[in-house]
């Protein structure tokens, strides 16, 4: 049973905490990880005091010196963290009077761990973000660099899993480049709202001490204080809308994922995985399972979970600050190392990617795939669109029976179909005119994709400019 | 059983379609909703596919007569919906085509469902975003002039739903309107991301038709044509952002919805609200249950589910369009209905709120609520701030023995516990002098709540200006 | 504006609820359609009523006779539904009154619209589970037997979709079957917990009139009255069970749905489904997608979010009964429907899937996937496990090396890597001597499918004769 | 980098595994708090392996031995665990390697690493079961027994917050222990299809050595051999129906805990918690914070979040075994650690709730409770339901104008209103008389609350001789 003495309130309590409920409730096995932030935040505040004269610029740098003191004590790992002392706030008080004595105990003065902790990890997020963005523009240029050089690679396009159109690799790449773009913006996005300051809202109400927020705002980067003290202390919606963010991003990679194991497979066969990025099986000995994109995808629910848990865990509460909040940190801290694996573990293997050109190009030839071609050029030659829908579905019926594709029917097979069909249309059932032909913006068409890889890499040096 | 040749895609097929697959695979009896859309987006491809020559003046000028009469028939309730038909697209098109003949059919030239699906959905949805902005907008300017208003209204502050400090009944409606300012946010930044256009992309790799996007996206009013054509046609990132700003909006309406309850309670009694929004008991004839806010915490869970809903169907779906897809818009049309829907209900009930001042003012001046106050005093009075604590919590455990608030101990009484308290404690334990003492930005005293106001007033000008 | 007359709770009321929030409250038109189960409560009620002295014989003929009426009524469509009446209970009551005067008012003595609708749902939910339970057995046997049928035919067994042993495609289907078993098992469990009455728990704390709950549960088919009024009144468990029931059910639906997208792909070909459970493009008229599958694949989204939307409502929620309990039917009601039609379209399209054997084979024969089996020979000829297993890995690279499966080698190309391999090594390396040679309980071997089988249909033969 | 040889799939492979690839797809940080199961299943593996001839019997012998001793090097931390070696059936196997050389190795024959994890989550899974249970009984007796202890103490039952009718404590936390009771229904369910053994299916098809899966069933205490090798593989369904039995039993909690703060706010002061189950605040030294039951509510987010991240991950994987399910186990460790923590917190925390009886009582006589009681004197008197309801509803509207609780009024100011009302009304007034009057089974009457804890005790008493 621990003792009242180490605790921050207990003047009213007339018994110890029981031991049991002390570990359940105590957050530092956590919350330790803000511990750079908390101290970050801490010195900032301090520096405000002592400049709004609460603070004699003695106290301040005493108090300065003992956290970073402690700051270093935690880096070199020799910071004896209490579960008495509940949370990394107060354990870090209590190391500073330790340090420099009653001095310390100032340092809580016009703010309350409602707001600390609420800075803390906005600090933290902010932190994280820059991290991620890192990696996500790393994974974006991959993957442009991919798709500039398989501009020409030609596989087939599907729709419901099934043969639909050529397209080329390197359209297929730029799709998946355009989801991460919007997973970027919306990262940037959050940020702005992340990057907002709690301090000086105290326990929800403000304080009477005659506190200058802007200053500390200013010490701290952020972009301005909070508006409302009772908003600030109970403001959850930053951490829901970063894992709203991830939750978007873990399923575009969930279905890049899911295309890069298909591919692997045996029966599509369109790329290789360096051995790297694989492993094997401890019974099957010619297995080589694609484990990182597999492993990705499983953490899509990890993350989708972690949504769910923070929208549940801020249904319904009334104002301002709950102990429910104390479960905000574990979700969002593993959202934030989820994402920075997976986009790490892409950033890696997306440019180690080798297509095999023969399998995805033999692919596209089959399956009729040059069928909207067929019909196209029907249409050109005055035939209605519906029309010519009808005449090339009975062309691929008889293909099937056959087991012809359109381009390996003679003229004459063609032409029981639609006296239209004459020796020019064997030019537009190659897969090469295919995909030639559908040049406008956003089309698979070879000069569009090297266009388009053009655009994202200027954008994206636009990006590394303002991060 | 239906007959193949309803449908756009029999030749293929040898055996029609099973009566009841007919019915589970159909979309019309909800897509219906989007004929609007369908005509508008239809419209402007027919004057594009004229403007580059794939259409004739009269092949267009026939399109769109037919469509503006089809349209006219949707309104007055006359147009025959068929589920054989499939959906809203072929329905509209199969109509199109008895009106005018052949060249009906020429209206699907260079597109197909997968982007025209897309362009309707996002045209629906830039509606019904700018529907919703109207309705915040009302909301949030009933809450600050309602915050205005009382913003010398005394109330407990509550954190662990335990009185903490006074504040001010405006203070706390502020707190709920930046609530809302972030949402709000949030729905332009989706916006942003909805008003892309598909067009173009045809099923999945663009088209050989000689097209030109940035008209048609001009014509619609997008802000420019999709990058990639894989991507347009399989992208439903906007109606999962727009999922997420509603479960964040509705989690803020959850949390004022779960106050409103509280405070129309018996034991709180803190509010009335007309009767008008309240309903009875068929049994209790004395009821008057706040039923709009406990519906619209309700609704919360239908919106999380759908949110959770539309990121599974997502999850680990492989390019480009799948069938799941479909399943993406009944979610959405209920999460577009029920956030207006709650909206309007609050920004009709907000501003008649009428708080029981008097109540508010008795909750707050009992349960201790200004003992920060005296231990900020004591501070001044040159106690370090965890002693004074400590004083603090030893005085308010006898106050709860002697039934006695801080205020209505006598001054030797309190001198029990510090000799460094005086006669002039007594101002800083009037709740008058504790809220105005909270004197900074964010802080509940009236001047700032009245500041605040005033500010957030002016926000919602400049975001009224720019609808 | 509606009139405060029609309403049941008038009387305390100064002005009439506003037109919106009549609307907005009303739960009319989903709730309707329990109105066979409200009317089916109420008979039983009057009939207790009437056994315990509250009515008459002759009051509750003609309730009895006035409710056999409306019934008739509302099947014939003829029955006009009220939104001022907000919901079924009162609109039936309402239509009672009209037709049999004030005694139909006495049908109201002893219970509250608090444990009506609980009821209700209840009676609701237990026919819709038999319904289910139907289609669900029909599904169950139509897999067993096409199990049956093709407990000869090989397939590729895979891991990480990569080719790992051979399987029988009887095995596999087996699988499938063994999911929907604990599916079932899990709908008996939770039909148990939905046949229990709340009837008589009136508004929460029971009723002063003399009722008699265990006839009235006796009536309805009910196992036994609630045990606790308040919780009968607040418990939505089983709606909660159910739709976790359907989350469970629509995952390895999806999972079913999956594999049949591969296998029908181009890549995979491993199965035909008929035309009639598939669908064609409008713009590419070579395609036959497999939308049944797809779609159902897609509507595990749906169902997931009911649970979500369902387990979120009831968060924190005090007792007894709350206006947000109002939001429990549609996503219950959309998760019957939506089982009901996905296990129909399944019963349906699974006995008329027609595996493609030579496909099958022939990708098994491919892949090395016969490997394990080398090795268990290795460690029958003495070798250790992890040894043998190092030397069939070995084995495999030079086959990849030289694209030649294992049993293409040479005794002498297969010796190079160990000497322990004789010529009797070919013989396992055959895929049928490789699924023959798993016999045991839950192995591939043809006899295990079909011991396995006729397993499946006995446990269901008893399961029948239970339903 | 690590070395390939350390791995158990080496051969087949070219270059080793990338580093932090190696760390991201290893699960050993987590998966060792599986190692006792995973010794327990080896040991009965090797056991059944001997007694089927695989093994010699000295070759199970010094197996058993090793693995008794790895078990011991575990429990005293002495164990050095290798990410290079991925997890921790590889770790123990490496060093049981170590220890008795070449024979390690044989015990994984007839088995591969998909059923071994299988079976041991699912050994895990029962004895957290088992232990779970134990607090569950725990909790419900102490409920059962303050129940019967608080039979008599009237307070007032609630719908929508507001005063409804007077209820008893007793029945109030009867209605919570029910809630508790179908938890433990499910639980003793989800056991049945935990206690199910998948070994012996080795990678997915079973295995050619003549194992023989009764006896290691028997072995390890599993009911029966799971059915299906490719199911037994890649079912998971016991985890997402535990995290099922975890979210409702956490639903349950959360409405527990928000009515004891609710109970425990200066508003309602219906009941004192122990100050060993409370925290107090840093910044206001009055506070006295019910921490244990906002904890446990904020931690039915991380239970749900469990749930749709394990159904998530589940969703459309094709069979059998991916990679995809490692990330099963981590959720699933955590729900199993907040059911225990929870369950003991309440279990501890529920029978030392201190009710204020007077208060109570004082708030139920308050808010027109009786006004139900009234309705139901006036039916007795001949008026009928609907018209009885309209009388009180006046009564009541003039009460709130006046200030008179229906008690408080003199029998001229009832008569107002009805003329039915006789000098007898004021016995169905109190409160007493109001709750004694509800005398069936559910109802509130003293008499029955005592009887339904017997009940709910003879109930116990059997599931604890079961357990």
């Amino acid at each position: 049973m621990s003792q009242t003495t180490n605790q921050s309130w207990g003047g009213r309590f007339s018994e110890p905490t029981d031991a049991f409920v002390e570990r359940f409730t105590a957050s530092v096995d956590f919350d330790q990880r803000l511990a750079a932030q908390d101290i970050q935040g801490s010195v900032a505040h301090a520096t405000m005091l002592a400049r709004v004269g609460v603070l004699t610029d003695d106290e301040r740098d005493a108090i300065v010196t003992g956290l970073n003191e402690i700051r270093d004590e935690i880096e070199r790992g020799e910071f004896q963290w209490s579960v008495p002392l509940e949370d990394v706030h107060m354990n870090i008080e209590a190391r500073l009077t330790d340090k420099i004595g009653i001095t310390g105990k100032k340092l809580h003065t016009g703010r309350s761990r409602n707001d600390q902790v609420a800075t803390d990890i906005r600090l933290f997020m902010r932190d994280a973000i820059d991290d991620i963005e890192g990696e996500l523009i790393r994974l974006r240029e991959g993957m442009v660099e991919l798709a500039d050089r398989e501009a020409d690679t030609i596989m087939p396009g599907f729709t419901h899993l099934q043969t639909a159109q050529p397209v080329t690799f390197g359209h297929h790449l730029l799709a998946w480049q355009e989801m991460l773009a919007r997973d970027h913006e919306r990262l940037l996005d959050c940020r702005k709202r992340v990057n907002v300051m709690p301090l000086g809202a105290a326990a929800l109400a403000g304080t009477t001490y005659p506190i200058d927020r802007h200053v500390t705002a200013e010490l701290l980067g952020f972009e301005r204080p909070a508006e409302n003290s009772l908003d600030a202390v109970s403001d959850r919606d930053f951490a829901i809308e970063f894992v709203s963010f991830a939750s978007l991003l873990l399923m575009h990679m969930s279905r890049m994922s899911e295309e890069l194991v298909l591919w692997t497979s045996a029966q599509f066969d369109f790329i290789d995985l360096p051995d790297r990025f694989c492993t094997g099986s401890s019974i099957m000995p010619q297995k080589k399972n694609p484990d990182v994109p597999e492993l990705v995808r499983g953490k899509t629910g990890r993350v989708y979970g972690h949504l769910m848990g923070l929208l549940t865990l801020m249904k319904s509460q009334p104002l301002a600050y709950n102990k429910d909040n104390q479960e905000d940190k574990e979700p969002l801290f593993d959202a934030v190392d989820t994402v920075g694996d997976c986009l790490k573990a892409f950033a890696d293997m997306v440019p180690a990617i080798e297509p095999k050109k023969v399998n995805m190009f033999e692919a596209a030839r089959k399956g009729f795939s040059t069928a909207t071609d067929l019909a196209d050029y029907l249409v050109r030659k005055g035939v209605a669109f519906r029309d010519a829908h009808e005449i090339v579905g009975e062309s691929v019926a008889y293909g099937l029976k056959e087991e012809k594709d359109l381009s390996q029917m003679s003229l004459d097979e063609l032409r029981q179909f639609s006296q239209a069909i004459e020796s020019d249309v064997f030019e537009v059932l190659t897969l090469e005119g295919s995909v030639a032909a559908r040049n406008h913006i956003g089309g698979t068409a070879p000069d569009q994709v090297r266009a388009a890889a053009q655009r994202a890499r200027e954008a994206l040096a636009v990006l590394k400019d303002q991060a």
